[in-house]
């Protein structure tokens, strides 16, 4: 019945082909698992031991920027795609409280422009740089039939290190705890297949509706990816945190949903954080149903950290812009582990 | 003058563009460095030393598959290409004595399918156990619109760890040591643009020249990018390596030179090991010159050690396909690092 479905079929992105391709992965993979390879937490990134060394684990994860490139790349806008990558990659080792080590990157292109690949690989070093994070090495590949001479690709790979005793241990969290929402400036890194179909290339520089500031769909599109390191190092020196989850392809139903005991829900109450404009735009467009929404996008909600009660007001004050945006309540068999109230429109 | 040149550029691959983009990624991380990141030897890694931990470093990796892909796609031979990329990056690393930790696989297709993906990640985890080397993560993204629907990409990153005093140390080279070759059994993961360019796709199951084991241009092109460690450790157990390269993008003449100190250079003697039968053709097919052979291609030899002459015997003996294939000589500053004598034809 929803047009909602419709949008996002028409966006290109086959859902139940990803979920297929998950399962074939663990089929494949199912047959052998080195010994010092541990479970890793909601599956933001993979943890190891660290051979010889009792108390420590490397932590890794590999992402990419997706079709927000398209954007970067019709717009001539090079230089926010490199923090964009590394800000994702250094949230999702952030998960389990890693501190980054190193990054490599992977750029592919359809033909070679020095003048781009430095404006790419410049923000990748500017965004490890900040993290003290050091740019060990990377692979750019010209690849004429396989990309676009104006096509280009990118992905990144985080090596993080962390102390097995600073892993947040999820199966603390209880009902009655609080959930912290640290703010998305955008769509960050995802949901750019249905928002180039929803907005087109001939809007881009025009004014983003509901507000008076200039900004742009252009600029709202490309907004960077932040980095959540330093808020959630501020809410952890005030607060026992128990679980986080970096908001991306997903959005809150799935991310959060990976974080939580069994027995535990998460209840998110819209009314709590505002929705950025672009989103709310996709959302009306796109005729958006709500679990569309909180899948496919972050809904203004970059990264969740579950605290007790009574930690919550001083975890929210620790960081200008974080809110309470929810709390955890217990769970039948038979109930979602992610509820969102709606705020009222 | 040559119809080399012609052959190559007609490929769509700039190599001065490609000189040109290092330039400018040195200026662009030129202002901060991590201070645990070290100099890498020949730039086949990055290496890190592990804090908290005085002797030693780990080691890191980023690599792709390149046109052969296309070629794959093309063919729907989906399990040879996640051999390539572990074992591209196993050997990389392996220059510096490195043992594999984990690797993590980048997958970006146009569209997902799962059976594809599976082949694909079935072969990467593959050859990760191979190395006793955990699959820790990776990242597969659907991209309609950056991919044609049948086409793909695949890119990897390795991490390693090393002892430091187990790194070979270059700086013993010296006029006199041997250089022992391991053969390589085709093109590896280089010079497919070219390869595609002077190979059509109409001849590929046509059998290859000089030789009547059936074997057809499509098997020689998409033979796997062979893993060097076991025979690397064989040696190794019988010999001081001094120095070693793996023989990717920018052949014996790149890679060789990279790893050799001032003062030597290494001379190779094309009549001391076979060229594969697709090389001779691609040779005689583009008419290529003596420098662009050896830059291309890898001409027969995927990875090179060096050894004092007196090991060289000894080392050969203990990998069955190993030749002597050069020696180190005294360099005058006027003289090339990598001369390779070709063979009388």
């Amino acid at each position: 019945m929803s047009g909602s479905n419709d949008a996002y079929a028409r966006a290109g992105v086959d859902v139940s082909a990803g979920t297929a391709t998950v399962a074939r992965y663990r089929d494949v993979t199912a047959g052998w698992r080195h010994p010092d390879q541990i479970g890793s937490i909601g599956g933001f990134s993979g943890l190891f031991r660290l051979p010889g060394d009792n108390g420590r684990l490397l932590v890794g994860s590999t992402d990419g920027v997706g079709t927000k490139l398209l954007i970067a790349s019709q717009a001539r806008r090079y230089g926010g795609v490199g923090r964009d990558l590394v800000n994702h990659c250094v949230n999702d080792i952030l998960v389990v409280n890693a501190k980054p080590l190193f990054f490599l990157d992977y750029l592919a292109v359809g033909k070679l422009d020095p003048d781009v690949a430095a404006a790419i690989v410049g923000g990748v070093q500017r965004a490890c740089a900040a993290h003290e994070c050091a740019l060990l090495g990377g692979e750019t590949a010209e690849m004429p039939g396989l990309y676009a001479p104006e096509h280009f690709d990118l992905a990144g790979t985080i090596v993080g290190i962390v102390d097995a005793a600073a892993i947040p241990d999820g199966s603390l969290v209880k009902p009655g705890d609080a959930i912290v929402g640290l703010p998305a400036v955008g769509l960050h890194t995802n949901g750019y297949s249905l928002a180039r179909a929803l907005i087109g290339e001939g809007e881009w520089n025009q004014p983003l509706p509901g507000g008076r500031d200039g900004i742009t769909y252009l600029d709202a599109l490309l907004a960077e990816h932040p980095s959540y390191e330093r808020a959630v190092r501020a809410i952890e020196a005030v607060a026992q945190v128990k679980a986080m989850a970096h908001i991306t392809g997903g959005g809150l139903l799935d991310n959060v949903a990976r974080t939580l005991p069994e027995g535990c829900k998460a209840v998110f109450e819209q009314a709590r954080w505002p929705v950025p404009r672009v989103m709310a735009e996709l959302v009306a467009r796109g005729d958006l149903g709500i679990e569309e929404r909180y899948r496919t996008l972050n809904m203004g909600i970059g990264f969740t950290l579950v605290v007790p009660l009574a930690a919550a007001e001083k975890a929210k004050s620790a960081v200008a812009d974080a809110a309470v945006v929810g709390w955890i309540e217990s769970r039948r068999p038979d109930e979602r582990a992610v509820v969102v109230h709606p705020a009222r429109t």
